[in-house]
């Protein structure tokens, strides 16, 4: 016996495609709870061109006539001009991008339109949508990515001689070309890149053909369905394929290592850009003012970059935690997947605009950050390095310049601005020769060999970047 | 000497309030990047009742005049009018709620309208405006939480004497009372809801007056604002409260919890959905078919809150990451708590909102979950708890029962369905009165003590929990 | 009919106390993957006065024997004497704390030690364990807390009349008072204080009596124990009871948050801690060196502590990734609570002892904080507001202030080193008086209000603080 | 002036290596708090082999005797066996693994030990020590999973023929083959090898040789060190060198996914495992039994690799937060990086033991799969295809359909248990050809293409894997 419970009496049956067996409309609250369509219509170019191939494939392997795949073809071109030019009505009550561009074609073409999801399902639509909308989005990013990059290798070019400090734990540690720092930022995101053409390449395989969750009755061409979407093969499982989103999560991390790199380069530009440190100046463009306190200028754009690092990560998690513990196939859960996705997406994209063109934009001051590195004892290593060198341990030649150190402090001046026999009266090894070892100038310069500071360097690995172009 | 960047000249000069000391406007690019109002004009109605509150505040304390006070707040009063019909006309240029509406209130009232910002600063109005938010949310939610523990309250009742498997390992364990599952989940969002109203006590002290982020030089009455706005005191420290966002990551952890819960209620509810376990229907209304499978029902309405669960987690990760390392005072950063914060709100409200629809919808298929409860031996602890209290070791006992599961499997019968003979077979300390114990109803019956299992205890819960109200 | 797995035979049926329907033993690898002593172990102290409290309480329903119970209380008080002397050896293969101490308690005292299990389950025991556990560590952080709050009050109070520059956007503001910002890093630990207490309070209520998921059937009192324990109350359903780790949660995002303030500490020490600010000296205790670079002295405490938020930040979304989607009721998911629970303990505590610690000893470098709040003009707002004390409208007077600014940093000094000559030729208004509100400590004074700056209002926020404690 | 902080006096100047500019100690607490050695001494295999290669090197380039590179190469072979035979003695004041072998290497053999250390740095030799670990793990846990996804394609034909229910949305859907089922996790498992892989190829540069973060002075060959140990190349730039932690986050993201999929086998298999489904039995040495209830066995091993999921995922998550917003070059945080690092590699690799143990000994319980297979009316999709077949357009084939499934549930069987008279009643197309169709075995062979369900691509696909073996 079941209870009875107080079942509020909903007006009539179903006139959901799928509702034959339902006995009650859905609830309005649950239709706007679970429609997706305010978000997934972002997928509608994807969603046509894959419709386009498979009534293509339906025709080919003849399943559809050759005018039903031409009414389809056409009619979806049109949608799609619709769409683009602001003409589309897009409604809740049809749940989603797919029913959405299915019913407009009906009520275009007619009977065709009903026959163009012969061998297909939802499942199997979404999932290649997705792909596709993902790989659109790694090949948008990836030139933006270059354009970062270059933008990098031009200002490390224009400041390879740039003396700055180099910082450990934010203490001055040893003079570094700023050129030098900008190809650091540099590497880190051109591993990035490399993470986002992995993602494409594991990604690129057709789910269409995977149908519900088991493959279709249908005698489906799959491979030609692949070729045309420019997919490098189709999927081995059919359970796996309604159910797999790791492409989605595997790009999100790639975006949420990018955006941890941006943070990084955000946190430096915020230093650099305080009073305190004044390495840089920030043009006026990329900076807001205070409508409280006039002498303001607050660089904005890499503090919003740097506090939409969160966001990234959150979504990264979001998605881990979706996909926790589902068992096969496909369940509504995954619907979830897009909006962390699509904020991903506008967000790695959107920082990543902006960086390419702040970096051209960033002003230097060549004055602020020399002064900044002489004044830290940042040449003390090249002194100790010098007299190891000459002979001594270099047990006893920290100790030497440990003395020197302080002696200068005291002094208020620099290691370099003492005389050889101030010097001589911590070592009697050090010589005349010891002062082109020990400026800034002399310090970068001895840091000669592959991936180390000196300018000779610099301007070596921008010449290989140059040319691997 | 500075270095000459490639700096695209810009058109002129800022327009923006802070513009005086800007050479260049703000790049379009970077408009789109910072701008706030598509987001924060959600928050209209705090925002204006806060600037109202400053305003009269200023009036009392001799800042501004009666003349002005009234101007502004009837001004304020008919954007707030505006805003709530659709006729208030949102600016990005004017890039956030506050500057929008300061806008629109001098447009309308002159010289006044410019007054209203003395002695604040964006710093301490988003801070106000965002705790009268949360505050409104939870003001919201916890009626929300009351109709679903009421409807939990409603089904337990229905279901007291309901008998259904327990579940442990999702092994069946021991029968167990609908009703009494139904308290667990109500267990479980009273602390939630009381999670909040711990998160809205803590909150509700007054920002306003730590201006940019070290007070302000006018005669302000803080105390006076914060009655007003019904807090219950001001906050202690001008530069904690400008970069304050504990009590946004404090609610979107209470919600992360909240989620957490309601997945795990959605887990099982998608269980005892599926035709394997058979407990429960869900009205058709809350749930959707497929376009292909013909016998499909889905139970969409769980799977959709187990799959945003993800999200509110994602949100609040989002949260920590934005907050960590930031030195005081106000970051621009601190723009993007909005998004998750809001996410979150919406997310929870709307699951809530689901769960207080559809409990009360539940058909519970009592045959079915006592069939359930009767085949996998449920009540075998009752027998050797039976056999303990007839002086047996418990080892022992545990011994003879195993004994009697595994002849009781054989014979493909539940051990209360053995005769006496076959039973004593097993140990003779076994009498008649051992079917009282080993049915259904004897197992529940017996565990009769405060959280226990027992009808009798589940309907004294209930009587409690209404005396409560 | 089943299909033929390649079982491996295993050598003989299990010797677990569950073993009775097992035909063959437990992988070793299973034993290594599933064994919890290792680190639950640590909860011994909780495990055996819960387990005292248990027996006393069979004693006074009569279920055990006063003799019993009296060599159950003393036995158990002889295995904590041997683990705390270091006598007592952990086997991995009794699996957890709970088996491993009644299996030596049995080993002591025979049979009764069998009989303390009785009307309990480890599933209701583990819960109480844990509950004691994080009790007694909310007990030891709140007092390290009032340590940590209570140096900062003295530090405060020290450099109450410390002028430093305070910053948003890390750009220089306004001056704010040295102690001013201590008491800011206050607010955020007593919030921290506050999310502990709250947390201890919701969670402290006995679970005991839950037994497996149902309660038990014999005649426990639960109120007895639970008064024992120091609990103020029985859970209310024992469902709930077994599977809720609500409470372990709420402890680690409370410590998530702790940690997130003390990573903000630890980013402005840093930043505090660099040439190129020179605010403070960290005690050289608190510091190392490099055994590379002579000159080095690195904040590596701040360090560490900002680089361990991450840690306890994923330790709280790893529980809540653990617990989402979970069925009623105990499912071994759960022994995974502890890892994250325990690791997040060690390292909030530790981090408040570093802390407790190095406050007292940072040594406050006032001339750089001076000369920094100096050369910003910080103190622009208020001439500004001068202005509008004279009866300028803001926009005038900001507008004379910006060109002020341009002026002094063209001939290279501060607002208030201008002439009054000079000053009145950006605005006839301003008078002999300006200089009293445009140095730091007219700036400072002038910020008088309840929150506010001034070292007036500094003491008077110490004073109440040492008057509530 | 400074402030007089109550400075604890500390005993004596620091004996540390780098303690030479340092007037006191090291703090107790501090030493605690910092110290490294407690879990990196794990790296010690690798630590020692990337120290003999740079002794190599170093005599290569003449900056070592050869002498002295023997001593070094055979003392560091020494301290090894030491290691792992468990007579090596780590001590907590020699801070990490490096200082402690480097302490040992010269007691042992010398002058000579202490210039290891020449041309090198901490932040370089962690750098390196870190890569060759994950490396080393990767090159474990790729054969691990080759067993793993071996097992799956054994069980997979063993199981080609098992008819069992297909889901979505945990309905039954479609018939599918179990060793479709187990392909499919074979699929997910397959693509986490292959990102494993990229994250192995990624990171194979050699970082030794950016020293402390600019390069060194010494003429070193970083090229002959690459090549020693086994690396494609050398990193690029010595600042990103010292601070670059993607690689070990790549490895745990790699790992979350990994993770998230055994988590989803684990969901199955608990679900197949419990008596509402009884789709598999695990073999007893991967469960437990219960102490309390005589009847129970349960699945312990999955719900704790389900429950080592949010683990893994939160240790991710740890690493990102560490690394966001850090300046370059090294900071002490990243010290922070091997916790979460080591945890993951530990759990991930049991976890994948265990599932490569118990995937080969599961038993499918075929009769019940293809039970629960029956009785959904999973063929239900056929019988409306087979109708498309005939000309009927699907939408009328559905409705049909519909109507067909309501009476066989009223006479309580299945489709195809219906009389051809019966079906024809529903549609005069059907004829006796229907059977063959809307059988549980006419359903699973008719998806009969490459990635389907059907017993014989089943099969194909299985000839595969083995041929690209």
């Amino acid at each position: 016996m079941s209870s009875n419970s107080d079942q509020k009496p909903s007006q009539k049956p179903s006139q959901k495609l799928w509702g034959g067996r339902f006995a009650e409309t859905t609830s309005a609250l649950v239709e706007r709870f679970s429609e997706s369509v305010s978000f997934d219509a972002r997928l509608y170019r994807q969603d046509i061109r894959g419709s386009q191939a498979h009534a293509r494939m339906l025709g080919k392997v003849g399943v559809l006539s050759s005018a039903d795949v031409d009414a389809i073809v056409s009619g979806l071109d049109g949608i799609l001009a619709d769409i683009e030019a602001g003409r589309f009505e897009w409604k809740t009550e049809l749940e989603d991008v797919h029913m959405n561009i299915e019913a407009a074609l009906t009520a275009r073409i007619g009977n065709a339109g009903k026959r163009l999801h012969t061998g297909r399902s939802r499942n199997d639509q979404v999932a290649t949508d997705l792909r596709l909308y993902v790989r659109d989005v790694i090949d948008e990013l990836v030139p933006l990515i270059d354009r970062v990059a270059g933008g990098l290798l031009d200002l490390a070019e224009r400041e390879a001689d740039t003396v700055m400090p180099g910082f450990t734990h934010l203490q001055i540690a040893q003079p570094v070309s700023f050129g030098h720092h900008m190809l650091a930022w540099r590497e880190q995101i051109l591993r990035d890149r490399a993470r986002l053409l992995d993602c494409r390449q594991r990604m690129n395989l057709l789910p269409l053909g995977a149908a519900a969750l088991a493959g279709t009755v249908y005698p489906i061409d799959r491979a030609f369905v692949a070729e045309q979407l420019g997919f490098d093969g189709v999927t081995a499982n059919s359970l796996d394929t309604v159910s797999d989103r790791d492409f989605a999560i595997e790009f999100c991390f790639a975006a949420s290592l990018t955006l941890v790199h941006l943070s990084r380069w955000s946190e430096e530009l915020i230093l650099w850009a305080t009073p305190m440190f004044a390495f840089v100046d920030l043009p006026d463009r990329f900076c807001t003012g205070s409508s409280i306190m006039p002498q303001k200028k607050n660089p904005d754009v890499p503090e919003l970059v740097r506090g939409k690092t969160g966001r990234v990560v959150g979504n990264l998690n979001a998605l881990l935690v979706l996909m926790k513990g589902q068992p096969l196939a496909y369940n509504r859960d995954n619907q979830e997947d897009k909006p962390p996705l699509f904020d991903t997406v506008d967000t790695v994209s959107l920082c990543l605009q902006v960086y390419a063109e702040m970096i051209p934009a960033i002003t230097v001051r060549r004055d602020n950050c020399r002064a900044a590195a002489a004044k830290g004892f940042s040449t003390a290593t090249d002194l100790a390095d010098y007299l190891v060198g000459k002979g001594l341990p270099f047990r006893d030649a920290h100790h030497a310049v440990g003395s020197a150190v302080g002696f200068a402090a005291k002094k208020g001046c620099d290691l370099s601005e003492l005389s050889l026999d101030e010097l001589k009266g911590f070592s009697p090894l050090i010589g005349q020769d010891v002062y082109a070892r020990i400026t800034l100038e002399g310090s970068l310069n001895a840091r000669n060999h592959v991936g180390a500071t000196a300018p000779a360097q610099v301007r070596a690995a921008i010449a290989r970047a140059r040319q691997n172009r």
